[in-house]
Formats: structure tokens, C-alpha cells, sequence
């Protein structure tokens, strides 16, 4: 029997149980994030910090109400339609920094990006896996510490890009290698997992599950931007024949997101390396056959064809100047289009993000000073990868920006825990390690992007 | 224990089960519906059907695939997720017209509204319970017939709305009118609902329940309108001095919309109509301390302070041209805002009622005869009301507005059937007469437009 929207509109016609049904919750939730996120931005960059901090501190906030007996906040960060929504957010937000990125920079960073990439993952392995993992947790397993260490590699870029996003510094080589090494870091990540995983399980590493995540990776780095850029021309023409409207051209540059996330997800890669590549496939000169927008279309109609060379210098150059800014707008309108859908989605994610910390995990003096142990080890493991980009290409930046280690690493620290090698205490302390990496990259960042403009 | 991001990446770091997650398929469901949508409706028009009838049938062909032997888009057609996302559609489309309509053109069509959503309820009331139900199924009980009449009775608004407003047609009088009789019929539906159900159950009529739906409903709606519209500038320039850039401004009206959606759910009432209320709420004027677009404020410093007496004729008239479409672009800026939500979110609202259609409901000859007749009545009642609005006013228009029964209709008929009044070869009818309703409406009402036009 056909069961035609229901679901749509579940007991929406039914006052009696209106109240408590979870579709109608979450409307409310994403008000409520929508709008408590954009307040806390502002106020979070009047004293200084990045925006992104302002989300996140908000959502650590909402997330521990229940410490002050408020337990009103404790279903958002358990529903699967919130998570999806954030889990937009991520994709939305690398669509974003990727459209906002020239492939070409970021091959000419490539090479540099490499050795970042490779250094961040086996610096903080080994020293999590040899040095401060048998020190501060003697007496455990080989493999619990060779899981620390797999975790201690993760790289998480949401964080980073969106600092950089929000302060226009994505075109600083120090931004690309970052963004670059991240990429290789995702791949090498899944290399170290599985190795350890196996290592754990029959203790030996198989060459082929190693090159299988090697040559999917590369096969869909490869393929969604090298099929991607060769069609893309051809499909964006196609479908400006077709309609030239703003809503083909978004649909054109989203859909290709989520899909490439989709696919980057079945690879076994994060999504948000789907919606990266997406967003490397689309330059602007591809899209030139869509209509221009409006505003642009309006306005241009009232500008001469030509310069007359005896018109007044005054018209001349604000015709100029005009056509200067209709370009750029013209240029850049597939980017304009996606802002308001990361207006919506992307503080859910850094907002749920927040609230995933249980500030709880920070009250047990002897787990806390262990987690500050490696945090710190954390930290200089990145740092030292950073400093092989070079003083010039912003070193500290790299390194920094390399230093959150996200869901990532937590998803490393689980798998652990699932396998048996890591026990209850040592993923409190993994967990604060995130929570730190997460916490205090974003004002660090911050500050040295500062400080080099000055 | 914590658990960080976990749920917002389920299996991303294990290529084995990824391709089983849920989440990642979809980001699939969503690119597919966003791209075919956005094929599907150029396809519809180029035969001269409205954009939204080419979502619909998208939709019935995808959710009819299994006939066919693919059972691919099974899932999506029950997928909770993809559903708020369908909702969220629908509560922006209301936004986005609700926002385009002005407050006080409502109130001036008013009572006229009124008097149309009042017949539009009684006509196809009494017409389904005293005539059409007891002509085509007679020998039932008569509690059956009064269901029957309810479910005849319902009006869905968003199926016109879109038609209306893709056509560029919600300032004529006649989509005011089907507005406002869409939001007194919501009510007035409740109160049949109730009304029907409690004979039902008890034989009688509470005026006790028939008051307190009405009670909501009137203050809900007064209100939010009343109080918003009051507290809508304070709350504009407060927010707008925290940070007067368009993530703020869009943050506003959406998460407004968002709010009174979730409050009309809990009051008993569609959150679409929550939706629109919030659309009301905002007017330009209100709005006016956010920043201008980008666009705008690069293009202003260009423009002289004042018109010099003596300047060439030129250049003034090209200022002047400059300064309205740069003023036309600040004031409708929020619009402009929550324009690609919609290109995202509006096409899975109708390519997900398309997918509900269950094509073999039309197989049996003699369910699809009487469902036929059903839906004949169903138009005939909603006609009367639409002629109520006199011909000047475009009474075929607003009657035709007014035939979807949409989402309303199938949730009085499922409440029928649950109470056990209606059995399931009624049910079978009044779903034929839910899906015609909705299907042949787009066109007409786009053939009605345009021979206005012509």
C-alpha cells in the first residue's frame, strides 16, 4: 500500500503528539545552532579568536549542560539527521576550500606536500609508538602502543581550512601544503590502520591489503580529477544548453561534491576528500556558459560596447572599473552560490563537534596529566613535519594546521578499543589529546596568521 | 564514555563495510536527486509543463522502478534522513514565498480568503459525505462517508505555491487568495479532523477540543506574525550591529523559519505554515542595517555622491540606472540569500512525493473508475470555492489552486483507517484521488497563467 508523505509530515495534523516527535525536534535544534553559532562567532572574534573556536566552545557548552543538571541538549548530539546535516557541513566546507583552491598550486606545492604528509604520519607514530607511549603508559602490550601511535599520526583538516577560509588565507603556500598533505595523510592513515590492525589480529602485515588502499586511493584521486577535469568542460556546456540558470550551475557543483564524497566514502576514503577533488575539478573558465548573475546582467546592458576614445576620462574609467567587477563577480558565481549552504550546514558540524567533548573525560587528575603528555608529543610530531616545509613556506603554519587530530584520530583510538589493544583508561587519554589538538589549534592558527601580516 | 565525531564519519576509515553505510549512500540519493532533478524540469518545460511536474514524475519513475525489476531506489522513498531533507525543502519553499508576499496584500484579500477557504472545506465536504461516497460506495457506514468528505476537504499549498512562484505570478491577487485560504484551511482542517474523529470514537462532538485547536491556531498565528513583525526591527538592527555581514542576516530568516516551523508542528498546525508566518515577518525596510551584497558596496564608492547640475547626460543617466538595480539588489539581498537552500533542498520535497506514487494502485480497473469519479468531485468542490473569489480575481485560478490534496489529504485518510472506518479498497481510491489532485494541478494552473498572459 502506498504510503504517500507520510513520513514527510509525521503527526503533523495530530496536536496531541506533535511535541514529540523528533522531526519536529530538530527543526528546532537547527534553529537553535543556526543562530546560538552565528551569535557566539562575533563575540569569539571580539576578543580575538577565530569564529570557528566561538562554534566549538559552544558546542563543548551545549554538550555538558548536563553537568548543570540540564539534560535538554543531550538527543542533539545522538541524532542521526543532525549528524548527516554536519556531516554536510564538512563536505560543504571542503567543496568550498577546494573551489577556492587552483589545482595547479597545489601540484606545484606537491612534492612538498608529499614529504609534509609523510613526515606528519611516521614522526608522531614512532614517537607516540616508541618514545612517549612506553614512558607515560609503561608496562602495556606492543600493540596497544602501536595503536597509540597510528592514532598520534591522524590528520583532521575541517579545522584548519576553515581557519584559513574565514581569514582569506587559502592562497598562502602554507595553506596548499597543508590542504596537500592532509590529502596524503588520509591514504597513509588507512596504510598505518590496516597495517596495525593486521599486525594485531595475525600478527603480520599482508602487501596485498596495503597496496589495495594504495591503489584505490590513487586510482580515485587519479580518476575523479583527471576524468573529472577532462569532462567537466564538456558536461558544463551540455548543461548550460540545456539552462543557463543559477540552479543548474549549482546543482552541477554540488551534486558533483556529494557524489565524489560518496564515492571517496565506498574508496574507503573520508568523504570530505570527495568534496575536496570536486571542488579542484571546477575552474572557473569551465562554466563560462551560464548565464551571468543578474546583477550582472542588468547592469552590463547599460555599459557602451566600446569606449568611444573621445568619451570623458570620468565615464571611461568608471566603465572600466565597472566591467573589472562584473567580471570577478561573474567569474567566482558558482562560489557565491554554495556560501549560503555553508552559511546553514557548516556550524553544525564544528557546533556538534563540541559537543561530542565530555568535559567529564578531564576530571581525573592522573588521565588528565597523561593526556597533556601526549598532547604535547601530539603537537611537536606535526610541528617537526612542518618544519620540513621549509621557514619560507611558513613552517609553523604547516605544522600547526596539521596538528588537529579530529574524528580521525578517534576513529583510530576505536578501532583499538574494538580490537582489544586499548583499554577504557588509555582512550580517555587519546580522547583528551584530541579534544586539546581540536581546542587550541584554531586561536594558534590564528595568531600566526596575525602575526605575519603585521 | 566520549564519542567524538564518531557517528559523523560511521565506517569512513574502513573501506569493508563503507559501502554499506547509510550516510553514504545518501549523499548519493541527494546528488542524484538534485542533478535529475534539475534535468528533468528544462525537459518538462520545453513540452510546456511547469518545472515541479517534471520533479513529480521524475520522482513517480524512480519510485516505480521495482515494476520495472529495480529495486535501486527502493530505500530512498523510506530513507528517514532524506525525508527531513524533504521537509526542510518544503518549509524553505514556504519561506521563500511567504517572504515574497507582503503582509499587508494578504490582509487585504483576506476576508475574501477567508470565504474561499471556508467553502473550499464545506463544497468537498458535503459533496464527498452525502453525494460522491454514498453514489460510489454505497452500503457503508456513515462514519466512513464523513472520512471520506474530511479527506476530500484537505488543501495542500505546496504544489501551487511552486507553480506560482516558479511563473513569477505570487503578486496577483489570486495567489494571495490561495495563500490565505491555504492557512484557513489548515486550521479548519484540524477542526474537521477532530470533529470526524471524535464522532467516531465517541459519538459526539467536543466543543471543548473544536475550541482549543481553534484557540492555537489563532494565537499561534497572531502571535507570530503580530509579535514578530514588532520585534523583527529591534531584533534586525541588534543583530546586524553584532555583525551586519550576510551569514547574520541569513542566520536571522532562517532560523526563524526553522523555529516556527518547529513551534506550529507543536501547536498542531503544519510547520509550513510556520514557515510562511516567518516569510511575513520580514520586510526589506526591517533589514536595512545588514551590509549591502559585495557586489553593491564595490560598486558604489564609484558612483559620484551627487549628480553634478552641469554632468554630461551620459554619465548622470547611467548613474541613475546604477543606483536603482544597485538598490533593488540590497533591499531583496535576505531573498537572494535563501535562494540556493531552495535549489538544494525544494527539488527532494517533490521528487519524494513523486516517489510515493505507487503505480499499481491504478491497475485495478474498478478502483481506478471510482477513484476517477472521486477525483472529479474533488476538483468540482474546490472549483466552487475558487468561483466564490469572483472572476476578476481569477476564480479558476484560485479553485484550481486550491485541488492538490497533497500530504493533508493521505494523513486524514490513514487517521481513518487506523480508527478503522476506512478499509484498505478505500484507502486504494482515495490514494488515486491524492495522486491525480497533485499530478494534473501543475499544468493547469501553468495553462491558466499563461493564457492570462496572452
Amino acid at each position: 500500500m502506498l504510503m504517500f508523505l507520510l513520513m514527510l509530515f509525521p503527526a503533523s495534523a495530530f496536536a496531541a503528539s506533535a511535541a514529540s516527535s523528533p522531526v519536529g525536534e530538530n527543526l528546532l535544534w537547527l534553529a537553535l545552532i543556526l543562530m546560538s553559532a552565528r551569535l557566539f562567532a562575533p563575540l569569539a572574534q571580539r576578543i580575538g579568536f577565530p569564529a570557528v573556536l566561538g562554534e566549538l566552545l559552544l558546542g563543548v557548552a551545549l554538550g555538558n549542560m548536563a553537568l548543570l543538571g540540564i539534560t535538554f541538549f543531550g538527543t542533539i548530539a545522538h541524532d542521526p539527521i543532525i549528524a548527516f546535516i554536519a556531516e554536510l557541513g564538512v563536505i560543504v566546507l571542503l567543496l568550498q576550500i577546494g573551489l577556492e583552491t587552483k589545482l595547479k598550486d597545489l601540484v606545484a606545492v606537491g612534492p612538498r606536500a608529499f614529504g609534509v604528509g609523510v613526515i606528519g604520519i611516521i614522526m608522531p607514530f614512532l614517537l607516540g609508538a616508541w618514545v612517549i607511549g612506553p614512558w607515560l603508559m609503561p608496562g602495556k602490550d606492543i600493540n596497544a602502543y602501536l595503536f597509540l601511535g597510528a592514532t598520534l599520526s591522524a590528520t583532521s583538516v575541517g579545522i584548519t581550512g576553515r581557519v584559513f577560509r574565514d581569514m582569506g588565507k587559502l592562497d598562502l603556500p602554507a595553506a596548499r601544503i597543508v590542504l596537500g598533505a592532509a590529502v596524503i595523510d588520509d591514504v597513509l592513515g588507512l596504510v598505518i590502520l590496516a597495517v596495525v590492525s593486521s599486525l594485531v589480529l595475525v600478527g603480520s602485515v599482508s602487501t596485498g591489503v596495503v597496496s589495495l588502499i594504495l591503489v584505490k586511493a590513487v586510482l580515485f584521486l587519479g580518476g575523479s580529477i583527471g576524468i573529472g577535469r577532462l569532462i567537466a568542460p564538456w558536461t558544463s556546456q551540455s548543461l548550460a544548453r540545456l539552462d543557463a540558470g543559477p540552479s543548474m550551475l549549482f546543482a552541477q557543483v554540488l551534486s558533483t561534491a556529494l557524489a565524489l564524497s560518496w564515492l571517496a566514502h565506498v574508496m574507503g576514503l573520508a568523504p570530505i576528500i570527495g568534496a575536496f577533488a570536486a571542488g579542484l575539478l571546477f575552474e572557473p573558465v569551465f562554466l563560462h556558459r551560464f548565464d551571468r548573475p543578474t546583477i550582472v546582467r542588468e547592469i552590463e546592458p547599460l555599459l557602451p560596447m566600446d569606449s568611444p576614445a573621445g568619451a570623458p576620462s570620468l565615464e571611461s574609467g568608471l566603465v572600466g572599473r565597472l566591467r573589472a567587477i562584473l567580471a570577478k563577480h561573474t567569474g567566482h558565481q558558482h562560489e557565491h552560490l554554495i556560501e549560503p549552504i555553508g552559511y546553514f550546514f557548516v556550524p553544525v558540524f564544528f557546533v556538534l563537534t563540541g559537543m561530542q567533548v565530555d568535559l567529564q573525560t578531564l576530571a581525573d587528575p592522573s588521565v588528565l596529566i597523561i593526556g597533556l603528555g601526549l598532547t604535547a608529543a601530539a603537537v611537536v610530531g606535526k610541528l617537526v613535519a612542518g618544519l620540513a616545509a621549509g621557514r619560507e613556506a611558513g613552517g609553523w603554519l604547516v605544522g600547526w594546521g596539521m596538528v588537529p587530530r579530529g574524528e580521525v584520530g578517534l576513529i583510530f583510538a576505536m578501532t583499538g578499543r574494538q580490537l582489544g589493544v586499548i583499554n577504557e583508561a588509555m582512550f580517555s587519554i587519546i580522547v583528551i589529546m584530541v579534544i586539546l589538538t581540536t581546542l587550541i589549534t584554531p586561536p594558534v592558527l590564528s595568531y600566526l596568521l596575525k602575526s605575519r601580516r603585521s
